[in-house]
């Protein structure tokens, strides 16, 4: 099994190319409006693309902004498994241009890796998803999938997926499934297979502190008012106590403590931590003490002050007392800390150090997003690290953990299903960057266990997903 | 002899209105380059004046700014001490002129006051004293007063005295003085005469906290290095505790303590905490534990946070970690703190709360200020005491305390003499505001007071005023 899907994705690697560098060449960058139409030829792309691989239903879903392409191909098996594959087919901005060695959009093959927007984020792996499907029904000899495949390609995550939410419940019926597959991220090394298996939450809050009503002569009432700047520092200052624990209460009650095995991976994964210093281009690493950098961006809730301000701004100095401060706050969440738990609680932390004579407010970026986390304990995790491990040859992945936030958790909440994470970025890929690459060798590798997945998914059934 | 003085001082109050409404005609406004004529032509018309009341000296002395009006008057008597009187022949702008209900420089007498800018800040107040010098020889028959006297008037008070020091300096030589009157400042109320025996002294800080060389995101970096506003955040809480007690270490070693009487005095002062919290547009009076508010705006000293910044300052909220912060601090001193001696305990303080990661550099503005104290006990305020009390027909004179900074301390130290506060302001005089006006009787009693004073130190002789 395991030659026939290398040798059909080995193969077929050129067709995997030719398709991905037409696609590249669609300027499909979400975040401009000059390019809406860019964005809907990509779609149209896609969908085609999905229909020249067999799929019996391709849709194109419109939203208020840019759409979505729905794809879906039921298994001869009533039976089996759903499987949702979530990815995006909008591309980042390519500023500065400057900095580009290469036309982004003219994508260019380099030894092993081929360069262009997209490449890696996320066409050349929503396209590996595709050779995974040939490869999948070519080598069990299937004229359909093992599981029923559900494909759902977003078109402005990119631009912060502002109608996804919606479009996940308006359509609930149609997405529903038994598992998700996100294929939006990457692993640790070419060598060194690995999964996503936590993304963090994200909380954020604007705190307005007003003293008095206009700004005071700090020689004539300096030492006899409060000070809302102080009242604000005061407020940052007692987020953390000396160890850097955010000395909220209740923040950390619902935090998933990583278990010792978790902590014994991670702590394998290979992490450069000069590198990681000098990328940050500060002088020190510093967090909550007991844990490592990898699991202090990873695995542990933060709370981090944004931005600050408040009375006199210019240059020199002012001798004020002023009438009001700003606090921008965010808070990185960790499985099981709910959004709204959480925000109950920042805004009780607020209250209690807001004294008299200060009044506050707090505006909230919306209800926040949830982290998740994949238990690596779980069914579907342990079929995802079989399909990965067939395909790179070995007998371990290693978890690992994203410190940022992404519309993951709602797609979890949305559907109810288990969800693992199947990319083949590396951290190399200047996404986001000038000269997004992608290695052709992790796309093939990437089809190879996408190939494999549908199989161990269907073996598990739909009972053993969820069990 | 306080008959006497009183009856001259009647007998030419008209003179001193006349002399008032001329000069005040002259918008002297130091800080309107447009001006300048002006403010020349108010230091050559109080020169004149001086003049006049029969000073055999008087110079006026260029700066590069704006000149100061010189004048000295001999005793006959070669033994008698020497007194310089200091005040300000500048004038504060008018804006907002649409809040006046007459022209600024068309003096309008209205009952018991007239209106003018000037007209007690400082104008009036210079001119009692000329009154003054008249009535004491009328009143004691000398051809010469019992002092040797030496009037010294700024002409940039009102702009900060950006040439001043320099002058005293100088000029130290014919400035030499046995003790020095301050006239610029007032009384609590026309029925409760005081005197000013305290101002506070100023430090200024501008202090930069430099983290990461860039905003980095905080998905991937919160959470593992250190940010700069929270540094910021940390050093202004630290500022204080619980009690509002400032926790530099040494910040107190050198304060002067109110002692039981100054503390009963000062509790005898009438005010309004009511009306102070409603000037003050706050809706709660804070500050140090175990001082009332007058205690805490005159004799303690504070530290306050002028401004801070840092990050993210538009709407919304943006998941960074700041690269920079900027906070701006301002310390009130009280005697005997020393400004260069609070200066390095703050800087070492910022130095002790910089975490590794983060720099930090401190910007001062200038040498700062020193406060100034006027002991109750000395020779010089009992001499003044007995003077005001002559005026008043009272028996004691409250000594207040000014929360705010100005060049007193700078004129004690140059010139090494005592020091004594005589000015008959009022607190709704409504100074540096529009429509400022003074209260004729307050001049009247202010040229009785001053025509007391050189007796009483004549009679202290030198040995006395330093004793």
């Amino acid at each position: 099994m395991t030659n026939d899907v290398r040798a059909y994705v080995r193969d077929h690697s050129a067709e995997l190319l030719a398709d991905l560098d037409a696609w590249l060449r669609i300027p499909g960058i979400s975040s401009e409006p000059d390019r809406r139409d860019d964005v809907i030829r990509s779609a149209e792309w896609f969908a085609e693309a999905c229909r020249g691989v067999g799929f019996p239903t391709v849709e194109i879903w419109p939203t208020p902004g840019l759409p979505t392409v729905y794809a879906e191909w039921p298994s001869e098996d009533p039976d089996a498994p759903t499987v949702l594959v979530y990815g995006h087919h909008d591309v980042q901005p390519v500023d500065p241009i400057d900095l580009w060695h290469t036309d982004p959009f003219e994508p260019t093959v380099d030894g092993p890796v081929l360069r262009g927007r997209g490449a890696s984020d996320d066409k050349g792996q929503l396209l590996f998803h595709l050779l995974g499907v040939r490869a999948h029904l070519a080598a069990t000899g299937r004229a359909t999938p093992a599981v029923h495949l559900k494909f759902l390609i977003e078109g402005e995550e990119e631009s912060g997926s502002p109608n996804f939410e919606a479009l996940l419940r308006e359509r609930r019926q149609r997405l529903d499934c038994d598992v998700v597959v996100i294929t939006d991220t990457g692993m640790v090394a070419e060598d060194m297979p690995s999964s996503v298996t936590g993304m963090r939450g994200l909380v954020l809050a604007d705190v307005r502190f007003h003293g008095p009503d206009l700004d005071l002569h700090s020689g004539v009432f300096g030492g006899a008012v409060p000070n809302p700047v102080t009242v604000a520092a005061r407020m940052v200052a007692a987020l953390h106590d000396a160890d850097g624990r955010v000395q909220i209460p209740g923040f950390y009650d619902d935090v998933v403590e990583l278990t010792d095995l978790e902590r014994e991976l991670m702590a394998r994964t290979p992490f450069d931590e000069a590198r990681f210093l000098a990328t940050s281009k500060s002088r020190a690493l510093a967090g909550e003490a007991g844990y490592s950098t990898l699991e202090r961006i990873g695995a542990r809730p933060t709370a981090e002050v944004n931005g600050i301000g408040g009375g006199y701004q210019g240059d020199g100095t002012k001798t004020i007392i002023p009438s009001d401060a700003f606090v921008k706050l965010s808070f990185r969440l960790v499985a099981n800390q709910d959004p709204a738990t959480i925000t109950a609680a920042i805004e009780a932390f607020i209250a209690e150090h807001t004294p008299a004579g200060i009044s506050h407010r707090v505006r909230w970026a919306g209800d926040g997003v949830a982290p998740c986390l994949v238990p690596i304990g779980t069914p579907a995790y342990q079929a995802l690290s079989k399909a990965i491990c067939a395909a790179f040859d070995t007998d371990l992945i290693l978890p690992t953990r994203e410190g940022g936030s992404g519309p993951e958790a709602a797609i979890q909440q949305a559907l109810g299903a288990p969800m693992v994470f199947l990319g083949v970025g590396l951290p190399d890929d200047q996404i986001h960057a000038p000269n997004e690459k992608v290695t052709l060798s992790m796309l093939y590798k990437g089809a190879e266990a996408a190939a494999h997945l549908w199989g161990e998914f269907a073996a598990l059934g739909r009972k053993g997903l969820t069990s």
